[in-house]
This record gives structure tokens, C-alpha cells and sequence, in this order.
């Protein structure tokens, strides 16, 4: 950055927990400046008469969501709405030449027909989509750095595919075999008042939900399938936990090599995270807590190998709102406009 | 029971968890009084200096253990102590025509030789061992009934086998392929205070612990084999959970037969609980919550049959102290003295 | 009871917090049977459709709310309902010869000037309400068992009134010095999905609401009035805790004797509660922790009195939903009907 | 800073929650490098084998604690252990020309006598004592700017001073009225494994502690006298919360001045704290949450007038281990060195 000017920011949808964790991260971030907040349903409200307790930080005031508006203040945009919307409105922000990086799973998909298949709706914006990258850094970095559209993955993806990847990249494990059970905490289903997200209902109590349905299900076999160069199916079921944020992914799979011990296992994640300064791989028998996690945008791994039943376990755990969200999309744009990928990105988790 | 005189019970290791359970449950049980509380560490106070809300309740004093001495009060006892102590007093007990129900993992192996490869420690008790009734009554109420010893289940166990013993025992699934993934609340560690179950640490996060090596793992195997007829292992992961009560197992297996859909599976499970009042089959899409169990003795079992991976993913929820412990050991109880097997028992959780 | 029918029992409002507690206490008591559950905006539902986890103990379907119909099938009707609504339907209830006891503020006040400042409306029921006793048996237990009408204590007054109560009768203290600090789980604030009460928003934190303005404050000044036999100001504040379950209030005043010691005034509550099963006084220097009254009716006092200051400190604790709502209408209920007031009351809380 | 070396900091006490948040706060400044970490209990530990979550960030091992040692290496030194034991090692720390930050109660104290009467133990460091400074920069700040040896507040105190100050400093309460009902989250209590600090035990639930007698008091009404011009007693009630991290004070206090309303004392509060980054008072009708202070080092500070009662009814929230602890310790040594006094410290906390 050095003298340069700041990159104008907008982030669309800032009302919600998505939009708030942007707000906070890019507001502390040196490269940028916030610029713009939209949102339809609370425009002309001051941000911070929805969360006060950043009325000290900003003064900026929720504007209605106008593509031509947008695109003439910023240069970058941070779409945190419910899936269906930025895909409308992406066209223009592109065309009008803003970067974009979408928390949706509306540029997820690199084949519409599977978005069409398990979010619904119809889309006329298949140019566009065709030139959008995953924004999974530690897989994708290279074409994350020269992308103007950035599909950001799913909370779930990003801690299910971290602890994956290794395994199948180096085709160490049976990928049939593949079960993740995950964990998360309930902001992950965002500041929408439902029943079942009270803290009267969901504290003290743990329940999965979405089995064998959940959505985040074929993103996950998307990019197993590419790691693994043939399709994949996996077994994935969401958890809803009594905690606020975290996730944890305990992944379970059969290695085809029943002679590799724990070690040699940490060694090729080691490897092949070796360049990824948000990948931290635990010591032997030191297994992640999504407290660590917890207000950083770090992914914390563990592993273990089951010599009686020739299965691996990793367990991964990470902040869903950062590494899972917000902080992931930071993390993108880092890499999108040339900059050190830690860059205004919490390092150090708040503990206890 | 009728007019006839109550049976007079004790239970050593008051202090504990599981003590206060029992000494809750037995306090409010129509067919027993009782009459004496053991426990070395606070021997000579009041039970209602460790637990003054239930003050009102008990003036009884806790006594120290002396087998003889507790053998001459009570028909039946309790035993809530830490593994390999209440090997050391049941053999004088049983001997002096006590019912003896140990809540430890000291009687729950029909093999002691497993017990002293998980457990350590000498075993000079093989006589005695040899006529424990492993405590799970959908499984085996007819020996309970006919037991003078039975070691109640670990409540890991508890969870897991009622979720998986329809499958094993119909040969449904290949029972290599099973995965427990099970999240328990911090209450199952008991009442020592050790720093990681300190509430700063274990609230808001939850981490798995023991994999591969957790010590539930040969008592799950073990049961499973005997409804299996034949060695089966499993991966047992347990995962601490940042709320006090409940266990939640998720369990995944290969069904051997892909046709079965969710519905047949249903019927086999309501088949084969028909006469358990403790189990209730959820319907449809509907999955278990364990704050629902939450302060009853009922196991709730929610079933999915995924049909793009041919598994099927069965849940089931208990209060890990109640059903999963103190609970247990009542109706086990209850069927000893050929009682209602639901008598005294809470049937109606408190919710929320 | 003896050999007599079990009396026919209804419950409108049966879907919300109020309204579960209700069921399942009364469907445990052994001198009713419930008959009848109403509520408007589920009317049709089976009761296990909203509460899957008491499906294995009622078949119940919710119906519409008819007066004239209730009356038909019930000799008691419990109303658990917003405030408003109750007004409406019980003229009609108590002309057909129901015993009502209602869970809003509707019938709370001897005054209905004041009902109206607080809560607004119109009110054409006064010589109804004219009729309606305060539903708190430890300061009212021989006008309710004559009564027809209870208008039940809500839960903050509850948890006050026995905190104050002995205090006020005595005159121990200057009343305008009273500052009631409540702290209350979420449950109070029913089952509805409002933002603020999202495990999201709510876990993890405490906040003050309605400062100065809770329309609690007017039913503890009525009641705190009528036991100093004159007008009494209160300060109530309540903040709402994360957690589900349970009111601690924490009460101070200044003595107006301040020579008198903790011991003098234990005694003095002692005296006062010495009829009460449902009030316990704490040992010396044993403060009252809410999760020892939950799932509990018991309510909890623990005093202190700081001889630096002249002031007495009174911590009582109640289950919310409990004491501070159902549970104290069922202890209503068996006065009502001659029954001993501990009858089908949990006597000892679930813990921990 | 500029170009200038950064200032050699050591932590003593490093092991603990207040160790780990300085370790976290101080890698993350930029005017300072952290070169020693100490604590007897784990000395030759490296420090991420007690916080496996920091691996990726430090390799320092933890030392003995040797004086000298310190001395040699660090400008600067933050003590942060158990009470008693900073007054043993300062005078040494100061006299080899070492700044010295004490978390402890050790040098809050002016008069030597109140700590003793309330803490116990010889003092024989009264010269050094003399020389301390109370490390509260919102009233202290000048003084804090020279201070060689600051004593860092206590939490309670922190969010009750801040609460208190504007209304005594003006004389607009009558200082005998003030009630102090304060809540903390368990991290309070500090990483020792207590039972009652337990999950099992601390989660779900709430009571007081320490009432009339808890070692904050004497804290509070030293500054409160000096605030007030007059000696002051104040009624100070602290509260164990089931959660982690945060305050909350309520204040209670009669006005002098009947006359006066909220939006006159929201300009007092707001001229008072004009200068001071980390105090934002509320706009009317917004009551402070500690999940907003939670991860910054912000005080929120809510104000209502009760005209009904005369009293005027404060609430501030702060994060316990932050503006409670080490994230002043931080703020004081950033005056101390002449630097911003928002230096390297988080400004917008996380949410939810």
C-alpha cells in the first residue's frame, strides 16, 4: 500500500452478522475504506443504531441497495445477502468494473445446473458466474489473486475441506468413506429471529439438523471431486451446538494404506500447508478447540490415526464468522489486490 | 409394593454426580428409603452441606465406608465411585445378601481381561465378576431381573448401543463401517475440578478428546459383538459439549441392503422397542435434542437413511446422568425387585 | 383425593413456555386429568407436533379457543396467555362455573386503574375482577383456597415479594430504600422469535431492560404496599442473563434497627415462612444459586446484613417457569381444592 | 515509535488469564517486543504447550522468576500473580530502573494499612508502595504519565468507578445511597481448577458471593473518597455469571437534586469522559451489553433517571480480561511511555 490510496469498500447486507463482521474487519484493515453500507430493509438507519456498540467507529448510514449507486463509490464489493441475491445484481458491479467477492453460494457452483438443483430459482447471469473463483485461498490462491468475482465458501466447506484436502490431493484415503460430522455454533444461521435459535430452545442442547439434505453438501463434493479428480459423495451432518461461534469438523475416512502412522500424516499436511499462514497443524495428540478459533481467522488441525480400524480422523475448528466468512473474504481480498494475505486479519484469538 | 415395608438402600459415593442423582431419584422413589450415604472424602458432614439446595429434603450424614456396616443397613446399595474401587467392597456385600448396582466400568465387562487392558489394575473378584448383569434393560431385562449384581453402563455406551443394537441385531448394516460420533455435556467428567472443565474454558467451544483410545470404546465393542455374533469394532470419538447434560451420539453405517428406505427402518426399531417405555422412535424428520431428555430417563432416537451414500445415520439423545447413569441404575432396580420398570422414574423432561 | 374423580383440567395457551410447564406438571399430578388444551394460532396441531419430546405421553390435539366449550369439558381452567387476552374469556368461564386461574397480569390488580396505566386496554370485567385473589399462597394461602379467580404472580414478583416480604410485615426497613437488582433467564421472555433473544444475541452476556419502566414494578409496589399497610416505591430493575431458566433477586434496603444481626433476622424469616413448604431459608452465609431451584418449585432466601452500612442483603432464587409461573399455579390449584399445596409439585431440583 | 528500538517487555505470571491476554495484546503492539515470559508453576514450559492456539505466534519458553534476570532483559514488567507476591519482587524491578505494572491488589492501595486489614501479610515496601500510581487512566491519567510503578485496578472496580466517577467528582448523588450490583463472567476467578468454577457447576445459573465482604470494596470507596472529597462506604454485591468474559455494574444512587433528568446527566458524562477513548456513554434508552464490550477495551456506560424514586440508576460494561485487566495494564503503559493511548489495542469488539 505504502502512500497509495485506500481501496473504497462497500459491503451490501451490512445489517446482518456477515455484514457486521465485515464492517469491523475492514474498518481495522489499512488497505481500505469503508465507503458504503447497504441494506434494503434497514436503509436510512445509521449502522450503529443497529449495533451500538460501534457508535464510536462510524457514523455511516445504511443506504438502499442501487448497483449503478454502489459501483460509482467503490472499487470493491462485499455482498453478504440471503442466496439468490447477488447473482442480480453482479452483472452491473462487474460490468461497471468493482471487484466482487459474494459470501453467498450464489457464485459457488461452477456448474449452475447443481446451484439450480439444490438452491432453486432461475439464473441469467452464466457469463458472469462462468469467471467466478472459489474463494478458498489455501486451494485456489493463484487464481483467487487474478479474479474479479470471488464465490467465498460456505462456512461448513471451509472447515470440512481444510481438514480434507491433504487426503485427498494425495489419494491417501478411500473417498467413499468419508464422514463429516460438524459442529457448529448458532450464528452460523445469521440474525434472523426463528424459534428454534432462541437461547431458550437452542442453549444447553444439541441437535443435527439437515441430515443427509444439507446444502452446503454438493459444494463440499464439488471441490473434493477436484482435489480428487472423480466425483465424490460424502457424508456430511450439520450439528447445531449451544454456542455462538465456532465450528468444529471431526472427519472421519478409511486410509487405503493401512500402514501410515499419525506422523506421516502430519508430515503431508505440514507440506501441504506449508505456505498458508492460516493453517495451523497441531502437535500429536493436542486436538483443536473452536475457542482457540474464536475471533481469529485461523484453522486450527488436528489428527489422529486408529491403527485398529485403519482410519484417519482430523478435526478441524475455526471461527465460522471469520475463517468461514468475513475474515475469508478479507482474506481474498488480500490476495486480489497484491497484498500480504494476513493483512488486517486477527492473528491471535481471544482465549479464554 | 403395596403395604409392604420399603426397601432399605444405600449409596456409597454420595458426593459425586451420580450420588446426588441417586440420592434425588431414590429420595422421591414410592418403593425405597434411603437409609445410609458413603463416602470417604466428606465422611462425617451433613449431605446437605455439599448440596444445600437439598436441604429440605435430608438431614442424613455422610458415613464412612465400611462394607460390613453398610451390608447390616441396606438390601440394596449403590456404588458411584471412581473404577476400581467398588471391585475392592462388592464381594463382602454380595456375600452378606446385598443387591449391589455399580455405576463403575468394574462389573460391565464379561471378559476381565479387557477390563485390565482399558482400566489397569489387579482383579482378584473373578467370582463375583463373572455373575454381573451388564445394567442396559432394553438389551438384557430378563438377566437384570434375575441379578444380584449388574454394572450399570457407562452413558456413552448408553447412547450408543440403543442407536445401534436394531441394526446389529437384524444384521442390517456392515458393522466395520460404524462411526459414533458422540458430544456429551461437561457433567459426564464428573465433580473434580480439573482446569479444561473449569466453565472458561469449556463454554463456548467444544473439542473431541480421547480419540481412537476413549475407554467406552471396549464396553460399546463388546455388546455390539454379543448382538452382532461376532467380533465387531467400532470408531468411537467423544466430544466435550459446552453444556452440563445430555449426550448426543450420531452413528453412521453402510446398510447391507441399499433398498431399505427410512420407513423400514423405523418399523425395525419400533419392533424392536416395542416393550421399552425409556425409548421413543421420533417420527419422520424429525431428529433428537438432548435438552428434550434433559431431567427424564428417556432415550430419543431419530433415524435417516441417506440414499445417495447407501448409510443409514441414526441419533439418539438421553440425559447422560439419568439414562445415562443414575436413571438406569433404577429402572435396573426396579426390575430386580419386580417393580414397574418406570416406577419413580421422571417420565416428563423439563423444557426448555 | 382417595378414590374421587380426578378433576378435568384445561389449559389455553398450551403451545408457548407457560403453557408446556403446565402440561407437563398437571400431566404428573395425581388429582387432575388434563382435558383439554387450547390455543389459537396452533389450533389443530397435535400438542406433540410443537413438543415432539412429550409425544410418548399425550395425544392431545390443540383446539380452538371457545369459552363456552371449555366450560363444558373442565372444572379448571388455566390461562396462559399474553396480557389482554385473558379478560376476555374468563367472565364466561367462572358464569359456567369454572375455577380460573389465570398466568398474565390481567388479574393481578386490586386496582384496575392501575392494570390499565402499565398495560393499556379497556377493561368491562370489573366486577370480576373485583372477585380475583393474588396468587401467592405464601402471603395469600387462605384467600386463594376460598377463591375462584387467581390472578397468578408473575415471575420477577414472585422471586421480590418473598425476598421482601417479612421485611415490610415486621417493619424492619425503610421502605423507599429498596432496590430490587433481578436477573432472569430467557424462558421469561416466552416463546416468541424476537432478535434479542437469540442464542446468538442473548448467550454470553447480561443486560438491564426496562429500567424504571418494567411493568413488574407496579404489582411488587401493590403487594409491598398492602404488607407495610402503606403506599410503597420500589426500585426494580431486571436484566436478562444467558441462561434459560431461573430469577435471582438480589434485594437491598437499609435496616431501620441497625443493631439487628443476621442471626435476628433469619429467625425472623424462619418464623414468617414456618408453614411454607416452598420457601427454604439458607445456613449462614450460604447464598441461593438459581440452578439449585430449577426444575424445582422451592424458592431459595439467603440473607446477609452489612454492619458497615446498615443494610440487609436478600438473594432469593426460583425456577421462573416454575415458582415464578406454573408451578405456582398449581400450588394455587391444590389450595383451591383442599389438597395438600405440595401435591404434584417437584420437591427436589435437578442438579447440576 | 518511528524508527525507534521497541521497549523489552516481560510478563510474570504469564500462565494465567491475564498472562495469556497480555502475551496476546502485547505480540499485536507495535511499540513493544515481549522477550520474557515467566511463572514458577510452568517454568521450562514453552508457552504453547499451555496455549496450544498461540503455537503459531511465539516459541518464548517460560522462566523462573528471578528479578535480576528480569531486570536485565525487560524496560518494562507486567506482574500479573496471585496477591502478595508483586510487593516481594517490585522494589528489586524498580531499583534496577525497570517500569513495573502490577495486576495485583498488591499497589492500589495509598494507605498500606487497608491493604492489610483486607489482604493480610507484612509489607515491608512502603517506599515503593508510596510511589505507586492507580492505574485508572479516565481519572488518573497525569499521574499515570510519570508513574515508574503502576497499580492496575481491579475489575469490579474498573466498571464501578467508571460508573460512579462523574456523579461523585460533581456531587450530584448522595454518596451513602450507592448500591454497586455487579456481574462478572467466570474468567474472573482466574484459571485455578475450583468445583465451583466448573461447567457443570458455574453454567445455567447465578448467585452472589462475597457479599459485604469481598476484597473489591475497600478498592471502590478509597477512589470513591477521593473522588468525593469525603470519606465514602458504598454497598458493592459481586455476582458469578454463567459465562466467560464480562462486567456489569448497576448503580444505584439518590440524587441530590431531584430536579435533574437524564439528558443533564448525559452531558456531565459525556464532558467528563470528553478525552477519553475508551468510555462511550449511550444514547438515551440504549443499556450497555457485555457482549459489546467483550474483546475490546471499551467501557459502555448507560444512564436513567427514575423520577419516581429520585434515583439515578448507572449501568457500564466491560470485558473483565481487557479494560478489567490487561488491556489498562496496556492503556497505562502507553501513557507511561508517551504514546496514543489507544496504542495496539482492539477498539472494535466482536459480535456476536
Amino acid at each position: 500500500m505504502g502512500d497509495s490510496k485506500p481501496v473504497s469498500v462497500g459491503i451490501v447486507g451490512a445489517s446482518g452478522y456477515g455484514g457486521v463482521q465485515l464492517v469491523r474487519l475492514l474498518m481495522d484493515h489499512p488497505g481500505v475504506k469503508v465507503v458504503y453500507l447497504g441494506g434494503d430493509s434497514s436503509a436510512g438507519k445509521p449502522f450503529s443504531d443497529i449495533y451500538p456498540h460501534l457508535s464510536h467507529a462510524t457514523d455511516l448510514v445504511i443506504a438502499p441497495v442501487d448497483p449503478e449507486a454502489i459501483a460509482a463509490q467503490c472499487d470493491v464489493v462485499f455482498l453478504s445477502l440471503p442466496n439468490g441475491l447477488a447473482c442480480e445484481m453482479t452483472p452491473t458491479l462487474i460490468q461497471r468494473g468493482c471487484k466482487v467477492l459474494d459470501l453467498s453460494a450464489d457464485y459457488r457452483f461452477s456448474n449452475l445446473e447443481t446451484y439450480k438443483a439444490w438452491y432453486g430459482g432461475d439464473r441469467t447471469d452464466g457469463d458472469v458466474a462462468a469467471t467466478a473463483v472459489y474463494g478458498l485461498p489455501e486451494l485456489y490462491r493463484d487464481r483467487i489473486k487474478d479474479a474479479k468475482l470471488v464465490g467465498c465458501p460456505g462456512c461448513y466447506p471451509t472447515a470440512s475441506l481444510l481438514a480434507l484436502a491433504p487426503l485427498l490431493k494425495q489419494g491417501m484415503i478411500i473417498p467413499e468413506t468419508a464422514v463429516i460430522d460438524a459442529k457448529s455454533g448458532t450464528s452460523g444461521g445469521g440474525r434472523q429471529a426463528k424459534t428454534n435459535m432462541l437461547l431458550a430452545e437452542a442453549d444447553s442442547s444439541i441437535a443435527a439438523y439437515g441430515v443427509t439434505r444439507h446444502r452446503h453438501t454438493p459444494e463440499i463434493e464439488q471441490i473434493c471431486s477436484d482435489l480428487a479428480g472423480h466425483e465424490v459423495l460424502v457424508q456430511f451432518t450439520p450439528h447445531l451446538m449451544p454456542m455462538v461461534r465456532g465450528i468444529l469438523a471431526t472427519v472421519y475416512a478409511t486410509l487405503r494404506d493401512p500402514g501410515l502412522v499419525r506422523e506421516d500424516l502430519a508430515t503431508i499436511y505440514k507440506a501441504f500447508y506449508r505456505n498458508c499462514p492460516w493453517v495451523t497443524i497441531l502437535p500429536n495428540g493436542i486436538y483443536p478447540q473452536t475457542k482457540w478459533a474464536c475471533s481469529s481467522n485461523m484453522c486450527y488441525i488436528g489428527i489422529e490415526v486408529d491403527q485398529r480400524t485403519d482410519r484417519v480422523i482430523v478435526m478441524s475448528a475455526i471461527d465460522n464468522l471469520i475463517k468461514g466468512q468475513a475474515g475469508q473474504a478479507v482474506q481474498c481480498l488480500n490476495l486480489m489486490m497484491g497484498w500480504d494475505e494476513t493483512l488486517g486479519l486477527p492473528k491471535l484469538g481471544f482465549y479464554p
